[in-house]
This record gives structure tokens, C-alpha cells and sequence, in this order.
């Protein structure tokens, strides 16, 4: 990931700033950045606003925390590198292994075996692809497996 | 599917109910039962509470309204055929292949080859899985293409 961002708690407001005014659900979600460190990003959303019929996480709130916390982590990693782009998640698999009783707390790990090579492919076309994983656990146990394949665009905003 | 439930609009709105009573996010969402005819299950979320930091569809937005919609397929299903079980997505795969710009419209049909093994595994174990399509199509092209697996277990609740 480079050297850490001067200002990396700022970039993390600013990250969690425009999911919840930008993206209704985010905001109703209740989703914030819990750490940036280490090139990891974690992703924190209370229990009470996204249960499902049965009172553990909503399928659908894991999966938006996870596309999240993917599409956060490739913006915190084009700002650290002083890029921006439009970024897409253009085809992701998620998997429940069990139920997520309490908050969402999810990490993803840009890794720069992936990173190096989409900055390369941006500096030379404009455009490259990413692929991410996110991972939730519950005590110590994976409870939630997501790939996602994120699409980066710097010929246009966000 | 069997015959027509004497009842589907009943059904259809206890689904609805359901969703927006024990979901916060399919609340937040504004998701609400279309049609469900000929086996076909439509489901419909506005756009306004479901955009993202483009102004098109949120990603998540966009899986939430898929899961639901293979949810509700299921749940009735089941309620046609005068069973419930425990209904829960295990897998899935979501593509999105061009950005939803309006209201969501999804689109999910059990075929009855899938459903009658499931009854079937239902009556004789009390337990079984469904592979479940659903769409969500803008302006006559395909948006969204999503393939999940749902477990069901009639030996408990919902």
C-alpha cells in the first residue's frame, strides 16, 4: 500500500462521509469505517437495523457491507496513491457459512500483488479490473465469504 | 405450481408485510410485491431510496431486491403447496451488466422442475435445496443477473 497517507483519518471520514449521504440504504444501514491499517479495511454495521425475519443479519445487508467495504477499499487505495476513478463492482459471489447474530464487522485486504498491477493498467489505459475479498467472521468462525470483481475508470469522477 | 391459490392477493400482501414488518432494510427500500402470476414473482423498489454515489441502482440495493425476490418465490411456493419452512439463501452469484437507472422491477419464476424434487425432498427429510433465477431488465436489456441457493427446513418456524 505504499507509505500510510498523511492524513488517513480524514480520508476515512471523508469514505464513510459519502457512503451515508449518497446511498440511502448505506446511511440506513448505519455502516462507518472502523480501521484503515495495514492496508486493511474494516467495516463496521449494527445488529438492529439490518436483521432479517429470523433476527440474525439480513442476507442483503451482508452482501452491501461487503461491496462496501470492497468498493472502500479500492478508494482509499487510488486516494492514497493520489488517483480517482469511477469505481463498479461488476460481478461478485458471496457465501453464508452461518448466521450473523450480533454487529457486521467486515475486512477486506487490498493486497499489492492486486493493486500494483491495476495502478500500472490505470497509468497506461484509464481503466483496470480488481478482484477483492471480503470476509465476515463471528466469533472466530468465517461466517461470510465475498468475492467481488471491481471495475476502475479514471476518465471519470468519484 | 398446482392450482391457483384461492387466495394469492392475500398471500402476496402477507409476503409484503413480512418483509417491510420484520426487514429494516426492505423497509428502508420501499420494496413492495408487484404481481406474482403463472409462477412468476415481480417485486419493485423505487429509485430513490436505492441509488448509490453515481445516481444509478446501488449495487447492494440490487442484490438485496434479487435475495428477496428467490425469497418470496419460495416462501410462496411453499404457502401454495400448504407447507412453511425455514427458508435461507446458502450461495450466490450476482452480474451486473449495465447500471439500473429508474425504479428496480426483478423478476423471479420457479420453474416446477426445480420445485416438485423439493417438495418432494421436503416431505421425505424435512429438508431441501432450490436453485433460483431472478432478473432485473432496463429497458428491455438485461441489467442484473442473479443465481442463488436457498436451503429450506420445514421442521422449524417461518
Amino acid at each position: 500500500m505504499g507509505q500510510p497517507h498523511p492524513n488517513i483519518d480524514a480520508l476515512c471520514a471523508e469514505l464513510q462521509t459519502t457512503w451515508r449521504s449518497d446511498i440511502p440504504l448505506a446511511a440506513a444501514m448505519g455502516i462507518e469505517v472502523a480501521s484503515f491499517a495495514a492496508g486493511e479495511l474494516v467495516v463496521r454495521a449494527p445488529r438492529a437495523p439490518n436483521v432479517n425475519v429470523h433476527g440474525t443479519a439480513f442476507a442483503g445487508s451482508l452482501f452491501s457491507v461487503c461491496v462496501l467495504t470492497g468498493w472502500g477499499a479500492v478508494w482509499l487505495a487510488l486516494r492514497e496513491h493520489g488517483t480517482m476513478g469511477l469505481i463498479v463492482v461488476a460481478d461478485s459471489r458471496i457465501q453464508y457459512r452461518r448466521p450473523v447474530t450480533g454487529d457486521i464487522l467486515c475486512r477486506c485486504r487490498l493486497e499489492r500483488a492486486a493493486l500494483e498491477p491495476a495502478l500500472a493498467a490505470l497509468a497506461a489505459k484509464g481503466r483496470a479490473m480488481l478482484p477483492l475479498l471480503c470476509t465476515i467472521d463471528v466469533d472466530g468462525k468465517r461466517a461470510v465469504d465475498f468475492e467481488g470483481t471491481y471495475v476502475v475508470n479514471t476518465k471519470q469522477g468519484h
